[in-house]
């Protein structure tokens, strides 16, 4: 089995509570992935505008947390969920921490975007060309974490997992190059150091996108992976899927 | 009111689960403390054998994080606990996702110092000595952080919270400069970068101990203070203190 459904409650009552607040979930995955992307698109094309929005736009997110933790919490208080239905509140309660602190690392990076537009002068665009498909690798990430999350596919998830070697490898390539250029060009440093925070929380981003995963693996298998390796937590999806 | 006490109640059972979670919170809290603290003496001091032995001992960290975990689950279960011991438990398992990631950033500072020391050459032991400062700052935040949740105390916690003004200003201190430091002798770049990525660990590692303080904020007050300002938040505490 790679998937858990819900809705299959005696109480209607509780039924319409978790789907609610899985809704709620996916609500604030959207205004995170919308903000991720701003956030990206405004240092790619130096939009301090843009920029801007998402700094002020973060309150939503952090307001969506707080609301969300609650009704988790009320949900524990009054229906007492036992097993998979247990697990799927405490994997919203983590999954939650992880989609703010994406919102936050957007707002780093745009605050970057408006430190780099500060700072003025010629610009080599070349570091931007690589931020933009690390960008892009990580908006797919955290997409494909939500959508395995919506949907509650372990199989998926593991997907997503392998994908973060690939944003690894890329943000690796960004470092290398950022440190010849500053090698090269001591003026440039302050603002390569900028590019490179901002790849930084990219990578963070997906390492984030991952820990969702997790949660939804331990929601399907019941099972804590984290702490294992990859070859592992796939064997241990090809297993259950074998069963 | 600014503490709760636990080990009121009814259920002896009860009672000893709680104490039992609480008091494997406190000793996972030690040993992020003695990890943190190793991975800032082999900084300080390029000892890469320490260094070596904080990466190979983070399993332990991580193993506790599991099964403390674990016992939440198995509380929630069974016990179905409401009120303010349902706060703790939540507080714990959101407590134990910081402590392990204050961990993980204690690896990240290890793997640095191996870095440094594989690079070699001349040294410039000026940046090393602010290092240290913030990484004394930071444990004491992490120390203070834990005392806090020990004692349930919330006032100790707004405290905390207040450190970390210093802990960043330090930060900012640091990277000043570094960026000094690598704008005249660009050779120097690569390690400068590496003390950089550690200095902003420990800052990180500040930000995750006053996100326990948060929690125990939350457990004593019933409050959510995530995403409020300081002095919102130190009023809060006074005037429930007025009460």
């Amino acid at each position: 089995m790679d998937k858990i459904s819900i809705g299959h409650h005696i109480s209607h009552q509780f039924n319409v509570a978790l789907e609610d607040v899985r809704n709620r979930v996916l609500a604030m995955g959207g205004l995170v992935e919308q903000q991720l992307a701003d956030a990206i698109r405004a240092l790619a094309l130096g939009d301090t505008h843009l920029a801007e929005n998402v700094i002020t736009g973060d309150y939503k997110i952090n307001a969506a947390e707080v609301a969300i933790d609650d009704e988790c919490v009320q949900i524990l208080a009054r229906r007492q969920p036992a097993a998979s239905d247990l697990r799927l509140i405490i994997a919203i309660i983590k999954t939650i921490t992880d989609l703010e602190r994406i919102g936050d690392e957007a707002e780093r990076i745009a605050r970057m975007t408006i430190n780099l537009a500060k700072a003025g002068g010629s610009d080599n665009r070349a570091p931007y060309y690589h931020i933009e498909r690390l960008g892009d690798q990580v908006k797919h990430m955290l997409h494909d974490a939500l959508d395995a999350f919506a949907r509650m596919d372990a199989e998926a998830a593991v997907a997503v997992w392998r994908e973060d070697r690939k944003a690894d490898q890329e943000y690796g390539d960004i470092t290398r190059q950022l440190i010849t250029l500053m090698m090269a060009d001591s003026q440039a440093i302050p603002k390569a150091l900028d590019i490179l925070w901002s790849a930084r929380a990219l990578e963070r981003i997906g390492d984030r996108s991952r820990n969702i995963c997790e949660y939804v693996i331990y929601l399907v298998h019941g099972k804590d992976v984290r702490h294992t390796s990859i070859e592992h937590m796939e064997k241990e999806v090809l297993d259950q899927r074998g069963n």
